[in-house]
């Protein structure tokens, strides 16, 4: 099955090649992240290409040096709120009701529970709320990414201080939750890109009851 | 494209019919979960289908009765791992060696920066790092599901306390993270079967930097 095929061909690349992924399949990838389903639809993060060389080393020195963040193609962050404000919850109820042609007030019962929902969170429940559904999004972008056989890595090693400072992320409510580095595998160097996958088998991750 | 059709197929179903999933597309749905990245690539989960129509009820109780659980093909519960101990990262360690036929000797260095990395972690760090892996794995799941025209739901709305106990999870020393259903849509009696997806456009939640 292709998918299948397509999820053992993938592994977390740690040597890029200089390929650059095209235009189109960033697109692709990027409307992949768009389309995950987030917990009550309210897509809870922001997602920022880093393109300026200077950012990008200072990304390597937040996260131990990998050097991926330099060398891939493109370098995707997952930045998550760290609030949600009644202005934002406004603005997705206006995009629902724009978007299906339904009034405001058939929303107020939703609005209710969105924010009976928030108002019980504090601000380290907002950011771990917000980075699951961006760790969903991750897993689509992820394979989307191999299906369009484009190598990825997802990186969590990084102190999250550190690159919310570099991208200023504080002064715009966001977070920096989770890295993904897009490109092509240089597997003459890159000894993990032959080596077998290692899974454990089904029967140890799966029960039924 | 195929995968952009089929995510923009897929929704958050909320009637499902009586028509089962396939044992073969079951398996598929599993094999993307089987096949996820994680951290450091430990898979710190452990997937639970509830098969008993009594654990479905009680399930449904502690989850706001949302009748998919009961209605559903298939109940998957994503439970993650609460703690990490040096049987499990010896045991990991064991599976490399036999998987790439080589000597426990050269995973040392490996041994050493997991058990550095987890022995910072408390209970509730762990609980939050392996769920960021579980939602990972949600994300698969959904888009495999998608291209196999297989609807689901994930589901958040639950006292893991009570989803905990249901499932005498902490014996085990696991605790449940985030549910996911499949099955097949009832699109005439489910309100949001033919509603307009929601979506936020692409440039506000994306920006090159």
């Amino acid at each position: 099955m292709k998918l299948i095929e397509d999820l053992n061909w993938r592994y977390a690349t740690k040597k890029y090649s200089n390929q650059t992924v095209s235009d189109e399949n960033v697109a692709l990838i990027l409307e992949s992240i768009r389309l995950t389903a987030t917990s009550l639809g309210l897509q809870p993060f922001k997602i920022f290409q880093i393109d300026q060389p200077e950012l990008r080393m200072q990304l390597k020195s937040a996260a131990y040096n990998q050097s991926q963040l330099v060398d891939a193609s493109h370098v995707l962050v997952f930045a998550v709120w760290t609030q949600v404000t009644e202005e934002m919850i406004d603005d997705y109820l206006n995009l629902i009701a724009n978007t299906r042609g339904t009034s405001l007030d058939t929303l107020q019962g939703f609005k209710k529970s969105i924010s009976g929902f928030i108002g019980n969170k504090n601000q380290s429940d907002i950011i771990k709320w917000a980075s699951n559904q961006a760790y969903i999004a991750l897993g689509k972008a992820m394979t989307m990414a191999a299906t369009l056989r484009v190598d990825s890595t997802p990186m969590e090693g990084f102190d999250p201080a550190k690159v919310n400072e570099i991208l200023d992320l504080p002064t715009k409510n966001l977070h920096a939750a989770v890295i993904l580095t897009l490109g092509y595998r240089d597997a003459e160097i890159d000894p993990l890109a032959n080596a077998q996958k290692v899974r454990r088998p089904i029967h140890q991750i799966f029960e039924k009851i």
